[in-house]
């Protein structure tokens, strides 16, 4: 059965990737998607995500926009990755269907409420400010759910500090709410994303894989590839979001290992930084995961797979 | 005109007088009651509010239950004050109206949204959750709303801590939030409702202006005296909360000055202590202002008004 | 039987009123000066404390020159209240003698260890960072030692920050430490030194008791007035320091009162704040103590009748 | 040349082992050795570190004892890994000689200061407390120090917590002054002491190095392996301190690189986890190095080429 799942996002080249993951895998039942400012500001990422699904033939998946600023720090963006819209380097459709006026938060509440227990798997990956949010305003969710899986945290260094990772240091105490509460928590990050890293060959592959979305494709990784390289000296770009679909998709191609979690919220230079403790055994009755390594070829080919299928009109 | 008030409380014996204050005064336009854990949990503080409308014989004002915790931190209660009920010494009519099955910052941001810009001022006399939490939501209100008048906070010592006020230790990142949005902000802290000492006599004061309210009035503050001389060493009990109240229906009852204002998030002894600068002159540009003073004999008139003008079926 | 003392200073005109004091009273044996980095650098302040000694005509006095900077933050100063020198506004003599090379901790820990257990009073009026180093390198003294009366903290606003007092906040984990030691301390802060004006006419009659450091005298204060004048808005400087000397030479002019007394090293505002807690009654136990008043009149008369005794060649 | 050090420990078994090698190596010049509270508290492992020296027949060996507690915070011990008496398990000699009356701060800075500049060697391999005070009551050795090698911190996981390892957690803001000063710093830490197992066979062959030292060694590892088992599921037990010593004695043992270096000293989880920038290329200009990897045939050949060295009366 596909896994139901509400995709929260602030695109983002990579969120893009992970968008046309969730529109075309077979595994996957996108409820909606919901948008948070991060990588740029509500509205940019807004408009970006609709933008994405129109490319994708796909307009009338749900998009909701979410909340515009963390819930406790100031807002800080991604702009040095991701350029001045959010997605700079692409040329994307204008979307045809208006935003709805709900609020990510709200709909998000009453879509998991209004489904079976144990049924909808969250999929943020951006700050965790939406996520947050709903489970303090609608806590009966937390017991709804049926996973949280996100892309964001390091055990290892992290990107946007020595230590931390840009989506948790957006928000770290929207993270310290989601990683303290009570239900299942899969963190996927940078010791997994790193590791998914889009060569040119990759690249040409998805190219082939939808003739139609060449275009997009390009645009994405030409612009991505060249700030990492410039930013952080990666050879290719790591795709991060994607990571977290695919290990909904299918959590094989993830490895994971339970673990406790949680994140600083009061340090001066570890604000935001996620702590996992591996020190011990694995215990089975620990609620969080975190992801530990990447079955990298079985990675693409879910992604490539997911993009052959969006409609080729 | 009557002040648009919606009063966001956790009853608690001083939220009490505060509802009946509102409920009563005809320089108050009551739009609704909005309830958050503070004082005891969300359950018992959003059925007291709804008993002590019924014994004002006013129970159809609209009562909302809110935030059941804190945003980050755990929660934590003040049973030593309030009692295992929250208002334990008074028996109470049970409530005859359903509970809506409504969120509190849902209701009150609708409500916010559909009236006029500039007429809600929003009173909140427990933990700033709501408040907090209907900001991030909709961060539209933060313009629409005239006026924040909080109960919480103190300039000198605290009570909680040697220098944390109980409302705003229970969850110092929402009153980070509030503190910091741009709307008018008042804090009437303990430097002003430590001077509203409910004595034997003002007691007595109350009981005949509402004989029917007499033995409720009395339940509350022969508790109240008595937790408070236990717990604090005072001779009467400080009614924190109607000092909120009395400075909507007239400012000039709180002295007040304009500072900055902030509150402690970090620190380890300070956590949760509110932070005025009272250094400088006062800066007419301030948006911020804390309460200095208590006209004491004008305050305790104007509770009394408002309890004599209750309904004496 | 006069107090023997070890004078911590940065002078700073206030430290070079309280030298004059140590100087001159006869309820006061200074075994000697000690300098630490604070109203201005290591090297200026001890210069100044030379200074002071030659202009007092008594260059014998032991002058040790101790820390450089804060134990963990970095060093701010106060040239905006001390200027450039630390001393401006006033013509000192060029020391005669050579300033010891020994450090001040050193020479502080073998005085305090030579003589008698209980004997030794420590008067800090700077940063803690020398008499924190000394508890450090010889735990022992921490017993002998018989009071730490210093000059810092405050249970009201602070001035350098709206909760901290300057040299407090100079070096927050200092004070950490000499609170937290067993041995008795005194905090005379700005809630006792905020009232020791320098009114023109008290200075009047300082230079009276002594016309050959008239000269000195008008310099100091003129500067002094000033300064705070135009920085605080005080009418008169408050002449800090002095205050604890004058506590040692009769500590029935410092209201005092004992109160569990901590510093905050974590919190983001209230960082190098001093937390008094003065919520219970007093605990006769309780090893630290608060200045919360001062006997104004018979300050100045102690201030007075110390440099009236200094030699008047 | 040799290098001239001080190594200043806590011992500890490993310790104990560092203590031989110093002892033991033609490329080691040991000054002396200094300790400080950490593992156990001082006394006991201040008499470890004489009886060590005497069992090695060098009771001539200068030991001074030092710091009895961290300068800011509350001590903590390692009773868990060392044992009540921080050496149990090994039968040793009693100390000849008599201890100096002379802390091991005082007799540090005298050290260096009366040397060449740029000779001297620190090697610390407990709590940085006798470091941290060295460098701030006279700051003059910090220019003159070669090098302080520390075995301390990690880049990956903390033994005493997820992030944090035992010694600097001992003492973080010691730590942070060391850190941040402006002596070369490199660091020698779990990502290097833990690939440092003591097998079976290494101890057969420490053992067969120097059979006088033979019953030594077997109490040593014996109940350090016990305990590592037991306690963190090690096969066999980290080998820490002599890593630091083995650096000094040939630094190609060790894999270095230069990174920014830091310690937090706020956090509530990360409280004592150093942060190592290890995110852009390598910066020659940078002051502070981490220890990354270590040739473990190289090390133990050096460890026991020490140990044969040592009296074999």
């Amino acid at each position: 059965m596909a896994a139901a799942i509400i995709l929260d996002c602030d695109p983002g080249h990579d969120d893009a990737i992970a968008i046309l993951m969730a529109l075309g895998s077979p595994e996957v039942d996108l409820i909606g998607i919901t948008t948070v400012g991060g990588n740029q500001d509500l509205d940019k990422v807004t408009y970006n995500a609709r933008a994405i699904c129109e490319a994708a033939g796909r307009p009338d998946a749900p998009v909701h926009a979410g909340s515009r600023r963390p819930l406790v720090r100031e807002a800080i963006d991604a702009a040095g990755i991701h350029g001045r819209t959010g997605l700079d380097g692409v040329e994307l459709p204008e979307p045809t269907r208006e935003l709805p006026d709900r609020h990510a938060v709200g709909w998000m509440i009453d879509e998991i409420m209004a489904r079976e227990p144990g049924t909808v798997v969250l999929v943020p990956t951006g700050p965790l400010t939406n996520i947050a949010l709903a489970a303090r305003l609608e806590p009966r969710i937390v017991d709804r759910v049926k996973e949280v899986v996100l892309m964001g945290g390091a055990h290892g260094p992290g990107n946007a500090t020595p230590v931390a990772e840009f989506n948790i240091l957006c928000d770290p105490e929207a993270a310290h709410i989601v990683f303290n509460e009570t239900w299942p928590v899969t963190m996927i990050g940078l010791d997994v994303t790193h590791r998914a890293l889009c060569t040119p060959e990759i690249q040409e592959r998805l190219c082939a894989a939808s003739p139609r979305l060449a275009g997009v494709v390009n645009g994405l990784m030409d612009f991505f590839r060249a700030t990492y390289r410039n930013q952080q000296a990666f050879p290719d770009p790591p795709t991060h979001d994607p990571c977290a679909v695919a290990y909904v998709i299918d959590p094989t191609i993830v490895e994971t290992r339970r673990a406790p979690l949680d994140v600083e919220i009061r340090g001066w230079v570890t604000y935001g930084m996620t702590v996992v403790d591996l020190r011990a055994g694995e215990n089975p009755e620990c609620r969080t995961k975190v992801g530990t390594g990447l079955a990298v070829d079985r990675f693409w080919n879910v992604v490539e797979d997911a993009v052959r299928r969006l409609p080729q009109i």
